[in-house]
């Protein structure tokens, strides 16, 4: 802390010496409670990340007041001036409602006062927003969501400062501004309200919201449960081509926390919305805790909503960044507000897990509440423990029955895998199925690609979700599973993906050093079975531990198989051939084909294919089981994007055609190390021999792989008996192994 | 440091309390002296930094001497084994030798005793290495280059270990292995050994180094000045095409100390060579100052050796790491060991210099000598400042006579602008006069792409140069510089390129807002003068520093000019349209051009072309004067390039046809940020809403920048009268301009 800080804090502390009473009253009771704000001053001085917190507010605070009140007539997307000023707005005003609670300081009463009454003046005439593309338009903002938001924060607000209205301004903000606020983004857009959407969570939270400052039995109703008529047409789709109603669907808050979450807190979004979501899951939970506790909102469905921000937390690589399932953007990860908030909030209202505290730590600030007051004081406590994440297996689905995301992890997130075997994942889901992405550390080794938006940046594309995301982003060939016959899973349509999921076939991290999961999908090409086993295995041989990767495929009839790997890095070595073309032109004309360039085009010069690269200082080698007639592809993202909305990441690519069953096995081998400081190349070879597939049936499949100093292991799937106490024998080159189990991993000698 | 080592070191301590005297004797006097060994053993247990080094030097060599002493048949390149193997043990080696002499424990002077006399057995018979790609071929390695680092290196540890061995053992590694070794990589090598080149230095200075060991005064004279009569051939080359003999030559540690640097420490070669020789000038310098004070070796041409450590420091951007000039590896930084050593060095024979402790600091670690205890009881006291990096200009040539480069810098390292107008930099250098890049911290804005060469990782040819460093990364097409009719300068002669260099015109720094360099390059094609004139100016209508960029051209004939911005990041606005291919064809097919698709192809929609773009979290745009008739194009590196070795860089060109005059005048403006955290969006719209070039002749050329906000202003260059003191009068729309020196920059209104 500077010293002008120190002694501002100090001045602080000295003026709260004097003689104050908190007088018992009805607000705030939002989010601060009179009780907390009690608690919150006795301890003012006392807890350096609170008070730190405190002086940062006031810098950022004073300096907003300091420019004026700027209320402007709406405009722009999301990258645009308007857009961007009333976000500030309704950033600012809750954290000077909290310092008007906290420091009894008028000025920011006041503050809040004349935004509120700026407001009040503009909205009473303002029409829907000039921008049309939205499905759902707000007024203030070119989406209800946006305007959404502004409620939720400006709730928070007006609580904070309510106490300083007279009746008939309480009456004039709440007819002019707040009630018809909250109308028009419920009943006046039922299309974007009364869905399971993370759009509907913050449209049913910014009512409720109000409703509760505003102590409004027929908001919060309609916020808890929906609106029951909306007239809604079935299978109508928003912007994304997400459905706006299905049969038989609930709609209102208890529905959108009862619906995408997953029993152990899993979203079916994927992390990223599951993080733009939990903010108002969890400050109308905490409003809803202390103005109706009653209604135990944060109990409901045995948890959930805690158990969610756990579930954020393990969703992350070593640097703290989501895993960009479905439509993720990458390098969003837990240091964000919304994460902030989370975490304080499952720390105060949870079991006051010490390992939380370790990032409310990296988080250098915390809740300006009696929320964060609590973290404060647990990280000056040394109560702080790591946050270690283990291999965990979340199912998706509102009773856990629609498949799920498995993760493996070895030793301290080393490597970790992402499976995902989960549901559609709604209108931002990917047509992915078992798909998986690699880290290193906080390293992408095989990546998932993301998004394809470069989110509130107005040049490109409003902000907005560019065309790349529908005709790249989401298409199977843009994820490290199989592509039939160059068409996405289900054809690429939503519909029919909403329709299905994988199913799990083993999960079991009980061995650190042999960890596997492996899932079945069977409707995503009908008549085509796909059954795909990750192991993460550490063994002697290996300097590292690996990932063994078996997809058996299964169909009753002949196709082309594309089967590709998103590495990130530098190419190394290959051991085979492949021709560079001296021109560049697409692998396809669609389903994302049509964004991929081939820059090279080989066939196995043997069974083993081999290839090495170089990525963020560590070397890797794909060894994989190819046959004679396969096609050996390095492709490169970028065909048809006038608009460089793409990056140029690369691939390598098996292609085998003509085949109805078959296996794809490969090993994904993290080895040696790289760096232009000491200019050392160490261990840059793979230790792998040979990879063979040496019974591919019914029953079983097993791999084996040799490595260069002579031993050699075998992996064995049972592929029908996933029982764990199920008795195997099964003959390998003369040899009878017996088990107990679904799978077996054993050295050969 | 850990409780273990702790302990280990109280161990020490303990064990070092017990009587000893140091005997008055001759050896070691080589880097560690008697006197030294005295004072360091004294404060042993006392200075954190050099007890830690110390401790992870034991660690390091107890591992190698647990493992044993390998010393295999030479016969790998430089990522292989046998290469890999005798580097380690010559890396190992000193270490031992320091921790003999520190440590008192015969264990370390056995261990090198045994690997010299393993070493001395196989030498004798070792016939040339059997990789043949060298010009000048090694024993132990492959070239003459890594069996003289192995000697600089042993020379120090058969030093410290000198007195252990008998008369008769002496004699028996001094004929069999030291003399012979010297021999050989000498006259058994002048075409490496009497070059002015950083390959002589190390072979120099490993022939002085055991020479001064030996006490063998012919072989101190050979390392100081070369051989007299080496028999070579003028004109002959090397594997990089660099000369081996040029008339009047001279060659030596002496030759080489006064050829490549500039009387301020720029090493010709550029600052990735420089960082390589430094070792070998410094630890050979030390030894000088030890065994030969008389020589005063460090006070040479002005305590040159010395200037250059700082002229090193001064040749990075703000992560530390060096400026990819010439052949140079990025990432390469000050953290290497090579730097450790210099570093140590310059601060205990230096003057002391309390900055250079804010990098020992970062270092971590120390050199087990003198040095290294001066340097940590530095720290230990808090004599620590900050390195501070100011912009510099560096001549080059023996004389500075030779252009040089040249270094703006503004504020805290926000923008850092390398200017090349350098000689040709012996056959590492690249055809790039007049060339420049720019970096935000230590974030490339506009990249020079370095060496096309992956150091020491066997399978990419070897680890050593690449074909593609020729065909790509020295042409002047890959550079931010202009190319002539798609021809490098000087045609890619490296005799015609070596010939010549530009011309400073103006340096001033005198104005952090206004700073100034301007170079001029007559040689490069023959009939077109080039006159390059960049200014890093802030502004108080900028939110941040740009840079202004200047390249006048005037030529006897009608070309083809092409400009290229090697920007990095994502494209985000053009305000001119552009066709894309709907498959990538090459620009060009030769002088790098072959190695360059085009993404994008367009026209000037208006007079100021504008393109920006995101990288690392900053927008920037390129505001550039373009006329009618120019071509933009966007270009992708990566054509013709079957085994992956270039990486896949964008670039933004300019392309005038049939011009014989012009101006290319264009301005870089970094502005706003962006974070996927917090995925704001700030000031991601250029600031400039047009650049015109208003007056270009013989006399004068002139640029105004108007903004949005309506205010502009105008740079005017007098381009024939560079001198400071000179008054000019310049009428430009309307309105009279008058100032004194060489640019004038003023707001318009």
């Amino acid at each position: 802390m500077k010293t002008h800080q120190i002694t501002t804090l100090l001045l602080i502390v000295a003026a709260l010496s004097s003689p104050f009473t908190v007088q018992a009253q009805e607000h705030p009771n939002l989010i601060l409670t009179t009780q907390g704000v009690e608690k919150v001053r006795k301890n003012l001085g006392k807890v350096p990340l609170f008070d730190t917190t405190v002086l940062q507010a006031q810098a950022e605070v004073d300096a907003e007041i300091a420019s004026g009140i700027h209320t402007p007539i709406p405009k722009d997307f999301s990258g645009g001036y308007t857009h961007q000023r009333h976000k500030r707005n309704y950033l600012i005003a809750p954290k000077a409602g909290a310092l008007y609670q906290i420091l009894q300081d008028d000025k920011y009463a006041k503050y809040i006062r004349d935004m509120l009454f700026q407001y009040e003046a503009m909205y009473k005439d303002l029409p829907i927003h000039p921008q049309e593309r939205s499905y759902a338009r707000g007024k203030l903002f070119w989406q209800c969501l946006n305007d959404s938001n502004w409620l939720v924060y400006m709730s928070q607000a007006y609580d904070a400062v309510y106490d300083t209205f007279t009746e008939e301004e309480h009456k004039r903000l709440e007819d002019n501004l707040f009630r018809p606020f909250a109308d028009f983004i419920s009943i006046g857009n039922p299309q974007f309200y009364n869905r399971i959407h993370n759009h509907s969570t913050w449209g049913n939270a910014a009512v409720g919201m109000i409703a509760l400052v505003m102590d409004d039995e027929e908001l919060l109703h309609r916020a808890l449960y929906g609106i029951k008529d909306d007239g809604l047409a079935l299978g109508l789709k928003d912007n994304d081509g997400g459905f706006i109603k299905v049969a038989g669907q609930k709609a209102g808050f208890l529905a959108n926390l009862e619906e995408p979450f997953s029993p152990e807190g899993y979203f079916t979004e994927g992390p990223y919305y599951q993080r733009y979501a939990m903010y108002p899951f969890l400050i109308f939970g905490v409003a809803m805790e202390n103005v109706k506790p009653e209604m135990k909102v944060f109990q409901y469905k045995d948890n959930v909503l805690l158990k969610g921000v756990n579930a954020l937390l393990n969703l992350t690589d070593a640097d703290g960044e989501f895993f960009p399932l479905n439509d993720g953007q990458k390098g969003m990860s837990y240091y964000t507000p919304e994460t902030i908030t989370a975490i304080d909030i499952a720390y105060h209202y949870g079991n006051k897990n010490p390992e939380l505290l370790s990032i409310v730590e990296q988080h250098g600030q915390v809740l300006l509440d009696q929320s964060g007051l609590s973290a404060a004081i647990g990280v000056r406590d040394g109560k702080v423990k790591p946050f270690v994440k283990k291999s965990i297996n979340y199912t998706d689905g509102p009773q856990g029955k629609q498949g799920g995301v498995g993760i493996l992890r070895h030793g301290n997130e080393d490597l970790t895998l992402v499976f995902k075997y989960a549901a559609q994942g709604l209108s931002h889901g990917h047509y992915d199925k078992l798909s998986y992405s690699l880290f290193n550390k906080g390293d992408e080794v095989l990546q998932d690609y993301g998004l394809s938006r470069f989110v509130n940046i107005e040049q490109k594309g409003g902000g907005n979700y560019l065309k790349e995301n529908k005709t790249w982003a989401k298409q199977t060939i843009a994820h490290n599973t199989l592509t039939q016959n160059e068409t996405s899973h289900f054809n690429g349509s939503y519909e029919t993906g909403s329709k299905y999921h994988p199913e799990l076939y083993v999960y079991d991290d009980s061995n650190e050093n042999l960890q596997v999961i492996s899932a079945t999908e069977t409707n995503a090409y009908p008549g085509t079975n796909m059954h795909r086993t990750l192991a993460m295995i550490k063994h002697e041989s290996f300097e590292k531990p690996f990932l063994l990767d078996i997809m058996k495929v299964n169909s009753e009839s002949k196709n082309q198989y594309d089967f590709p790997f998103y590495y990130l890095g530098q190419v190394i070595k290959t051991n085979f051939s492949y021709d560079s073309p001296s021109s560049l032109s697409p692998l396809g004309n669609k389903n994302g084909y049509q964004h991929l360039y081939v820059e090279g085009k080989g066939t196995p010069s043997d069974k083993t294919t081999q290839f090495s690269w170089l990525g963020d200082g560590t070397f890797y080698t794909l060894t994989t089981a190819t046959e004679k007639q396969d096609e050996l592809f390095f492709t490169r993202l970028g065909a048809n994007d006038p608009q460089f909305n793409l990056r140029r990441d690369p691939a390598f690519m098996i292609r085998r055609n003509n085949t109805d069953d078959t296996v794809f096995a490969s090993v994904i081998e993290p080895h040696g190390s790289y760096t232009p400081v000491t200019e050392l190349s160490v261990n840059s070879n793979s230790n792998i021999s040979a990879l063979k597939v040496v019974r591919n049936d019914d029953k079983y499949t097993a791999v084996t792989i040799n490595v260069h100093k002579g031993d050699s292991s075998v992996f064995i799937l049972s592929n029908k008996k996933a029982s764990s106490s199920k008795r195997h024998q099964l003959k390998i080159n003369g040899k009878v192994y017996r088990w107990t189990g679904p799978f077996h991993f054993t050295n050969m000698k």
